[in-house]
């Protein structure tokens, strides 16, 4: 056994509506000791992501909800300490599941090498981890975007948005992005966002009107609330709505007074033809290899670019987790463990 | 011209709710003459169907509405009289959309040639027309039916529900049909449907539950309302729901009060991964040769089987088409207009 500790951010209690300091709890342990066929793990980076908020809540999600009383789940870039698998020595980097924590144990499966040589290595977590692969899968499986057509997406600063809006922009369509005011310039000049739209603005229906004089062909839907309330009116006939998050609503405590809009919308989907459908990455795992070619391509050929919101100490993430919710960051968001 | 006149029901005013009597006009007018390159046809078959009601609104559906003091539209078996057009000749039968009235004038587009000898001309407006190809098309396209999956669809002794049922069970799926009491036998013992549930039961939910012992993987959505409000928690993972109609809210003068149930909807979308996409037939106007030959072959097999509701005369036709939206018809409704 590693002499040393194990530092954990322990799920302490299920938040109630925004999450609050005392559904985290520090603890530390001893260092996990690898079985047969394992290795253990020293997590360099974590990924925080909004996904982790509908694990806390016990409504039955895709995912196996968090467990109180263990570290939280989570995606990290991690090293190899020992290894007692076929396949990975001392020394490799790896994209893995482990956690909020120091070290962990796994046996190997879902761990994927990473080349640090190829791209800095906290890409594994954003643009060419599961958010960018969100992105890629979601906009070219379900929104299916043609040249000419106009895609808006929120949370555009965001690592699934900016890599949505990128993507469009490369397919040839017309792309809005909209995110907090500070955020704004880096979308337009930056990214190459066509138009962009403060998501505070009191006037966000007329922004987005005037923003889209062609109406919306793809709505890549990952915040819901107010912003879906302002796309749907201005959808063409045969628009995709992708669906891979709802962060806006990740908090709600209550179901919303009525009207009861649900008839509305299906009335909607019926005449405007809408599709929408909700996925989440891992149904499109197949995809893998063409995602790394096409988005790593992109990436090195400068047509993709990329932000990372980097918070130093493991100590740090259930603060930076809060602020994330709430859209304080500005890029992905990782967490530096240990170097 | 020809002597005799064109009996005609108007568009006299537009429903509010459930049509009225006031809403319907009878008029007799000339028989009008056929200009170059036109036919003049006389009906004998008029088609009502659901998606009617939605033309009579003003609210914006995918269709053109009806316009006041004119003829309602539809769809007609019907016989060319005078013919100046190259391709059709007097005493040819053609599918057309010839209206509530003995006789329309018509340029040739969208007139399709029907053979007597091959199935009753009827099956024209049912089974092997629109009802029949958007069953087709919405099933195989949108609902993507594999074998043991299990299919739920409603208004199931209507020419869609039914067509429905029957091409779900050929792809090897459970199909579960919902319909008034007195037509649940036919869909079990003549249809095949593997279990029915009647319409009004007061336990709705219980009786799809009982029916559905494996949840719904196709939900093909024609009605709405409770249906819909049953089926929605029994959903699969990656459930899919083709939505061409929604007779349940045709006559809805209000939007109906709290919860707002559409934020639920979107997170359960999210969670299930479902696809909701609307459709209508003509979206997918090019498989009508696939529908044709799959379908008629499946009929001539006693594969699939129908049923139709004949009413006798034109001046019936408003009376016939409000009991079809309450669901009073047992079968496609066509109105005998003339032989």
């Amino acid at each position: 056994m590693l002499d040393g500790k194990n530092r954990q951010i322990i799920f302490a209690s299920r938040p109630e509506g925004e999450p609050v300091p005392t559904n985290f709890a520090y603890a530390e342990s001893a260092i996990p000791e690898p079985g047969e066929g394992q290795v253990l793990l020293r997590n360099r980076y974590l990924s925080l992501d909004p996904y982790m908020r509908g694990r806390m809540s016990v409504a039955k999600s895709y995912a196996k909800g968090f467990e109180i009383g263990a570290p939280l789940g989570g995606g990290t870039v991690s090293e190899v300490i020992r290894s007692h698998h076929p396949k990975l020595a001392p020394g490799d980097l790896v994209s893995a599941f482990g956690g909020w924590q120091d070290y962990a144990v796994a046996n190997g499966e879902g761990l994927i090498k990473i080349d640090p040589t190829a791209a800095p290595v906290t890409t594994a977590l954003g643009v060419l981890g599961m958010p960018g692969m969100t992105a890629y899968t979601g906009l070219l499986n379900i929104g299916q975007p043609k040249a000419g057509e106009t895609l808006v997406v929120a949370a555009a600063a965001g690592p699934v948005g900016a890599t949505v809006g990128q993507i469009a922009r490369i397919k040839g369509c017309r792309a809005v992005g909209i995110a907090g005011a500070d955020k704004l310039a880096y979308l337009k000049d930056e990214l190459g966002f066509d138009a962009v739209i403060d998501r505070r603005s009191p006037q966000l229906a007329d922004d987005l009107r005037a923003a889209c004089p062609d109406g919306i062909d793809i709505y890549f839907e990952n915040v819901g609330g107010a912003v879906r309330d302002a796309v749907l009116p201005l959808l063409n006939d045969f628009a995709r709505i992708p669906l891979c998050g709802l962060v806006a609503h990740y908090n709600d405590t209550r179901v919303p007074d009525g009207p009861d809009r649900l008839p509305q919308l299906m009335r909607m989907i019926l005449t405007k033809r809408l599709r929408i459908q909700g996925f989440i990455v891992s149904d499109f795992n197949a995809q893998y290899g063409d995602f790394l070619r096409d988005v790593g391509g992109w990436l090195r050929e400068g047509r993709i670019k990329y932000r990372e919101h980097v918070v130093d100490g493991l100590e740090k993430a259930p603060e930076a987790f809060v602020g994330m919710l709430r859209g304080d960051n500005f890029g992905k968001v990782v967490v530096r463990v240990g170097e």
